[in-house]
């Protein structure tokens, strides 16, 4: 079957059960790879309302199609899971290294169920698989959870995938980490840490062969050419995701927990400035692009500090929420979510939230334990971080992540929670970009950028139409093409940045997946935008399942009600309601946004229908 | 020629020129190897009276002729120099894999000489050789610059030897460091900084070759028979160095700055203690003994803190000198001083200095900037060491070392600077143990216990003959003998541990190192003698040459006036002057601890008769 063994490992950490698993051949030509078997998965394994932190959640680790193979960019590890901070359906993705090893380990996916009663790390090598004692891990940190494994193994090219404190301690944002890279949003991290897992650990010396070589090897040129003809490639492997330049200049940058949309002095935070403190670049398997950048100080409060990053997210989440551009505390910040495990913009979009909470007086520094939260001082970050990953103190709250604690706090704080579903915004202000704010609000995981980058309002992408960011007219339209462009991409699991900057197309990725695969429906562009728009509705389908409707396709009254007070977005509102409404529309879903039966049948989708 | 392929590469960091050397067929027959030739070139190449942060002083690494091959326990770097701590010649050695690697290059040592304008480091891989920018790592912990130079170089099989902070800043007692193994004493790490030279990493794939394969294969059953046999491999595996249990019974653990000899509650820092935190024994390239012990907290103060350590001497120098028995905080500071490149005795010794000195009051918190050092707390010394490594605040005196540091205080506090020619003291009173403090007195490059380790005087060992641990009588003859022993067998680099539990003879080394080399005349035992007793008198010549006579052979009047007041060594005193003018008679030396030109022509060192 090439480069799609349909090898998938089953462990039940209750009973220490080992299982080999195919899925149909019906399945997968239906779900080609990727995200589209994560939702079928978990939607087939899944009883309705189970919990995040009940023995029956799953975790399912996946590698693409492509994994492994020199197609550039497929390097992703996406994890599939109930997510403990939205209660929906959710994935993350992670680059690196991992997801080729496993393939190179033989196996293009393992599914995690169960609890173990100690601490465990799964070790799968060439075909085989253990579970090992992990109490000696318990309580490090990722990179150090990296080394120990690597010496107890006697390999230091073993790949990891692992927790940090924080998955450890459930915190709702708790991610997965290797290699410094993370599946970090919705809580990956806290699902495996509530299953006593602290890593899977892979290593493998099978070559990932396409089913037809020739035909493939022609689709990875055409894939090489299509990047170096395009302008974005250059200037995306150069700066990498550092567009707070864009952002500024357009009065998105969420600032001050999404009270003004330009930071001050933002081009000290911005790629060039980056640029300047790099180490050097740093990519993933079998992509050109090197988007990566390690950074380090050599001066000031945080001098000697170094991270492999931060991206553009991470960033904003230690600059924006606190209104002050320190470049040293974005490295320092993100080295340290690395090593503890958590998500970054969770993390500061939570932070940020306090921050507003502490300026109104609603908690002070008794809440705090001492601390002190003001605008234009982002040193606290650091402390607070350690905080949340431990639960200790203040930190206990935050680690619920900024909807939770708001209504814990009451008071009416829940309007300072700026999330869809529980998953706090990344760094657009829907204001300012009303399709990135339509799709916070519909993605199936909450307010992710990454499910449906509307790089058109950022970049000024001309396709599939070219757009007035502040118009909300076609934004529905937009937004399906994106979320389905996406889902379409990520059955590769795909890099999300690629879709993002136009660098591949539909029929060369088609090309790649029947040529790799020896599935020749895989290269007919009509049938990957079906497969696109099926996962995206089985997706939505698995939520409604648990109850969502479009009652949870809202967010803050913040940025439906007021108007954005200043900078190139001033006046602008998030017209929520109107968006949606239109949206639900295009897609084809009732009002209170479900899929009708009909676009159920069209999508093949009957059997999620009660 | 075998295991040894004589191929040196010179490095002068002033001008980044590079050469490869070779020795003379003669230097190789008369000195064999390791020790005799790093004597050998430091003699010849640096000017007497040549300062140790002169762009002339060299930094020599050397591999021995047996690493990189299968016989046991030869893994071992060494490095040699001017010390800027005691002014002496120097060697100091670290186990892991860096040496084996550098053969696997094609070299068998490099010659660092000149100072590099920016900081560099030098790459060396399978036979080719470049100065690389070190900027980006100038700062880091001994970790990240692994780390980081691994990433540079696409090969997490590199092998580093690096320095960190400590080195940077020419704290006197800054180590080398390798995969957290330490060539800690001396400074090596202070010269290497001064020369701007951050790293040496290595990576080769040749195989080192035995002259006479299957007469090499014979020895090494030999060698491996013979380990398997001993009963202190299996205990030596097991537990590693820690013996505070013998010290401790035997009254010889210095406590309060050697105002004691047993530390109150040794047990809870003894061998078994560490066996309940271990993760997992860690070992050298090709040694079957596994020694080391990753170890880990899991409650206290120092929680989810682990090291690859300690070993006895760093446990009692974050215990012993505090008067304080908190394994937590040897744990934690041995992780700390790997990471920040100091030499743990020295370190522990000076801050113990530092006690006393704050207990008679002659510093005060004013000094100290406000830290109370006060016997029976060790939670200063976290602090302490970080200042010590950065040069920061009072930290900047004890850099210098206790000597150093008591020159400045002056007030008569040169007395409890307990050193000999600079370098502190390891963990045996000599009042407890009358063979160590003569190797003490007379080692070449200060109070090392690795120069001639008395294992007669802790485990008993009847050879060459049996002992009492507080007579003076036979101490020269015995002191000679280990001390000429250890170079013998440091030709090859064995490592130190191996001769302390005789588990190789003279006879098997013997073999070994004529098998692998082809060179017949070094399976004669009676010329390794000789050989070994010949470095020994050269090195004592290197410091002849700087002026080093009897004077210098002194030690702190404490130990030699003060009886031990309490415990199994109660009443001893340290009989210096008688001890070692035994010692210069069976040495064939002057009364002024000069060897005699006879003892230099038998030993055909006529070269060093001025």
């Amino acid at each position: 079957m090439g480069s799609f063994r349909n090898r998938f490992l089953r462990v039940n950490l209750s009973n220490s059960k080992f299982s080999e698993e195919s899925l149909s051949e019906a399945t997968v030509h239906d779900y080609i790879g990727g995200r589209g078997f994560g939702v079928k998965l978990l939607y087939d394994d899944l009883k309705p309302h189970t919990d995040p932190y009940d023995e029956k959640n799953e975790l399912v680790f996946l590698s693409g199609p492509l994994a492994g193979t020199n197609a550039q960019s497929f390097s992703r590890l996406q994890v599939f899971f109930k997510s403990p901070l939205t209660g929906t359906y959710f994935k993350s993705a992670a680059g690196g290294f991992w997801a080729p090893e496993l393939k190179f380990a033989g196996f293009d996916g393992v599914i995690i169920t169960g609890k173990a009663e100690k601490p465990v790390y799964l070790w799968i090598h060439d075909g085989k698989y253990e579970l090992r004692d992990a109490s000696y891990l318990w309580g490090l940190d990722c990179d150090d959870t990296h080394t120990l494994i690597r010496e107890e193994l006697h390999d230091n090219d073993i790949r990891v995938a692992c927790i940090g404190p924080a998955g450890e301690n459930r915190v709702k944002y708790a991610g997965i980490f290797t290699d410094r890279r993370a599946a970090g949003r919705g809580g990956a991290g806290a699902v495996m840490g509530d299953k006593n897992l602290k890593a899977i650990a892979c290593r493998g010396t099978s070559k990932v062969e396409a089913a037809d070589r020739e035909a493939f090897t022609a689709a990875v040129k055409e894939q090489i050419t299509a990047y170096r003809n395009n302008p974005q490639f250059a200037s995306f492997s150069k700066t990498g995701t550092q567009i707070a330049e864009f952002t500024n200049v357009l009065g998105m940058y969420p600032t001050k927990n999404f009270r003004e949309g330009v930071l001050p002095k933002w081009q000290e935070i911005e790629g060039a400035s980056y640029t300047k403190l790099r180490v050097r670049k740093s990519g993933c398997h079998a992509c050109m692009v090197h988007c990566g950048n390690i950074v380090r100080m050599y001066t000031g409060r945080y001098a000697g500090t170094w991270t492999d990053g931060p991206e553009y997210e991470t960033t904003w989440a230690f600059t924006g929420p606190m209104r002050k551009a320190d470049i040293g505390l974005t490295i320092a910040a993100d080295k340290l979510c690395d090593d503890l495990g958590l998500d970054t913009i969770s993390a500061g979009s939570t932070i940020g939230f306090a921050y507003e909470l502490f300026e109104k007086g609603i908690i002070t520094k008794k809440d705090t334990g001492g601390i002190t939260l003001k605008y234009g001082d982002s040193t606290p970050v650091m402390d607070l971080l350690k905080q949340i990953a431990y639960r200790q103190g203040f930190g206990d709250l935050l680690a619920e992540g900024s909807v939770e604690a708001a209504r814990r706090i009451g008071q009416g704080t829940e309007k300072y929670a700026i999330a869809v579903k529980g998953l706090e915004l990344p760094a657009y202000d829907p204001r300012g970009a009303k399709a990135h704010g339509l799709n916070f609000l519909t993605s199936n995981i909450g307010a992710d950028h990454n499910t449906g980058y509307a790089g058109q309002e950022v970049f000024g992408s001309p396709f599939p139409f070219a757009v007035d960011r502040f118009a909300v007219a076609r934004k529905g339209e937009l937004t399906k093409w994106n979320q389905d462009l996406t889902a379409l991409f990520e059955t590769g699991i795909l890099c999300s940045f690629i879709p993002s900057m136009g660098l591949l197309s539909e029929e060369t990725f088609g090309k790649l997946l029947a040529a790799s695969t020896g599935i020749k429906d895989f290269a007919d562009v009509a049938y990957l935008w079906k497969v696109g728009e099926k996962i995206f509705n089985l997706e939505r389908m698995f939520n409604v399942r648990e109850g969502f409707t479009n009652k949870d396709d809202v967010i803050s009254e913040r940025l439906t009600t007021e108007t954005m007070p200043s900078g190139p977005s001033k006046g602008q509102v998030f017209e929520a309601d109107e968006l949606v409404k239109d949206y639900y529309k295009v897609r084809g879903w009732s009002s209170k946004g479900i899929p009708t039966p009909a676009k159920l049948k069209e999508l093949s989708l009957e059997f999620t229908i009660k």
